[in-house]
């Protein structure tokens, strides 16, 4: 949502309907500020620098039925996250888990840490965090980060959220993105993340490459389809962050408490199977043998139930904490768009 | 089990190759102490009296494959207890539950309240408790007793206890149990309650009426199996207590915070819905459809979960506490024939 309605924060201009005051505009400034990219390049940067956009850098957009959609790529890149390995560094002083990402355009792998990505995310964030909501990566962990099931989990929630990226039509299509997924050797990764901490096209300044320019558009219009956005975003928000609440809960009792319960049920029957065939009595096994079944079912049922989560409850978490990551963004992206219609 | 080996407790006659001492003895008679009948006649007092018991009260027994065995009547008494109604008296002050009981051989129901099976109970103990195990009746209960869920599982577990009594040959043939089952009316149940009061073949007394008299045990092997049998029993009510404990448990969850966790997920869900029709975008109701089904199937989960236990779990937790009652009968029980082959 692009708009030309102009901004100055000191400025206290015609109103033009809107009623907001400079309490508004100072605590949209604090947002701004949890963009990296903002720092160094503020929404009134963008109005300076509109016209200086080089054409290589140019992203088209075209109208579609329900606005402005990304133009896309003739070609989907995708790629597979794969191969953890341990490796180290410094005589074996400082080891860590390197992925192998293989895109389907080169066919060719290339190795990554966590760290990597995690300066893959910032530099995307600087640079199109203002239009494009770039999702958090999985969270960091200092504890337990060699374990196979961490590695694992961590492998396929990279890959999730890679398999996002290489979607996005600007986001795969960003020479950092490039970068990241067929730099040749070490060399050429070294420059190339030179080059991309270097890039001026940052913040809000993505919206000067965006072609065509959007019409002007009406700034009440404005405020209020943000209002709209915003209201939406953040009760999705809220309610993706109640299903996995409860999730994480119903989780933690199918392989916790649950189980446990089970195989206790399980014992008991087991237990009283036990006493009857210590008994003496003659024909007992009749009666031993049935109990015994039920006893072990019982502890089938325990595994049953704590292997279950694993097998669906698992999807759904992580999606919606896909969904977690998408939301966490927008608050700060429509925030930019009011703060550049205020008065 | 029935000895004719003599019991004298101050005695300290041959110890007959059982290693037990006066401590024994003693303990026995703590635990003797928990029969009422035994207060007014102890084991002594069946083997002053074993000659007198009249022809009438004789019980047969025959000597089956594993035993002595009672000979069983000819007909099966069985009984409905049915229809429970809210008396009172001393004009309204006092309210009371009366039960409906009606024997299969008049066919004619009489009305009991608690108070009068409790009666019932006590005098079987009295009379048969040491070699027939009667269990303990449905637990007393104060607060609530009038509620219908209290007063329709009091009067399931009364017919079960009942049900139990009329299958017993020599319980359900005794004079104290046809009178509470077919008293034709308030005089004839008063006398008859006066008559059972005063009967004099309660304790140890049962051995006496018991015919054709056993031959006599080895009092080695007698101890033996005593043991045998205490060891058993002792170990059925452990896991059949343990049984009732995770059965308990697994109640507890499975009402409680088991479908409350299944709702929250539902709710989750179709919060999550009327977020998207609320978002005003078209087409959504593929979707929220979807989320609002799945939401209420959640919630159809949590009544399943909820209404489970009723339908299987009740039967083996009150099959239990049957057993529960039952084994709760054999330490006196067996406490009587250990203390009459103490040397």
């Amino acid at each position: 949502m692009k708009s030309t309605s102009g901004y100055a924060e000191s400025e206290s201009g015609d109103a033009g309907g809107i009623q907001r005051g400079g309490m508004h505009a100072s605590s949209m400034k604090i947002s701004l500020n949890k963009f990296p990219g903002f720092s160094k390049s503020g929404p009134e940067l963008y109005l300076l620098c509109k016209q200086i956009a080089k054409g290589k850098d140019k992203l088209p957009i075209y109208v579609g039925e329900v606005g402005p959609v990304w133009s896309y790529p003739e070609t989907q890149i995708d790629c597979i996250v794969a191969d953890p390995k341990k490796g180290s560094k410094m005589y074996g002083l400082k080891s860590y888990i390197e992925y192998q990402i293989t895109p389907n355009t080169t066919n060719r792998p290339v190795n990554h840490r966590y760290k990597h990505f995690d300066w893959l995310y910032e530099r995307l964030l600087d640079k199109f965090g203002s239009a494009i909501p770039i999702p958090s990566l999985p969270d960091k962990q200092v504890t337990g980060r060699f374990e196979e099931e961490f590695i694992k989990m961590r492998m396929e929630r990279l890959q999730g959220w890679m398999s996002r990226m290489c979607r996005h039509p600007v986001v795969s299509g960003s020479e950092v993105f490039q970068l990241f997924l067929t730099y040749k050797d070490e060399k050429d990764w070294k420059m190339g993340k030179r080059k991309a901490e270097k890039d001026e096209t940052v913040g809000v300044m993505i919206f000067s490459t965006i072609e065509p320019e959007a019409a002007d558009l009406d700034p009440l219009e404005v405020e209020q389809k943000c209002e709209q956005f915003s209201k939406f975003t953040k009760a999705m928000d809220d309610s993706v962050k109640e299903v996995l609440t409860v999730g994480n809960e119903h989780w933690k009792r199918c392989t916790g408490p649950l189980p446990k319960e089970y195989q206790r049920i399980g014992k008991a029957f087991q237990n009283l199977s036990s006493v009857f065939t210590s008994s003496g009595y003659q024909g007992e096994s009749t009666l031993t043998d049935a109990l015994t079944a039920a006893g072990k079912t019982y502890e089938e049922i325990a595994q049953l139930v704590a292997e279950q989560p694993k097998k669906d409850l698992h999807f759904l978490m992580e999606t919606n904490n896909e969904y977690k990551g998408l939301l966490g963004c927008f608050p700060d992206t429509i925030g930019v768009h009011k703060v550049n219609i205020s008065p």
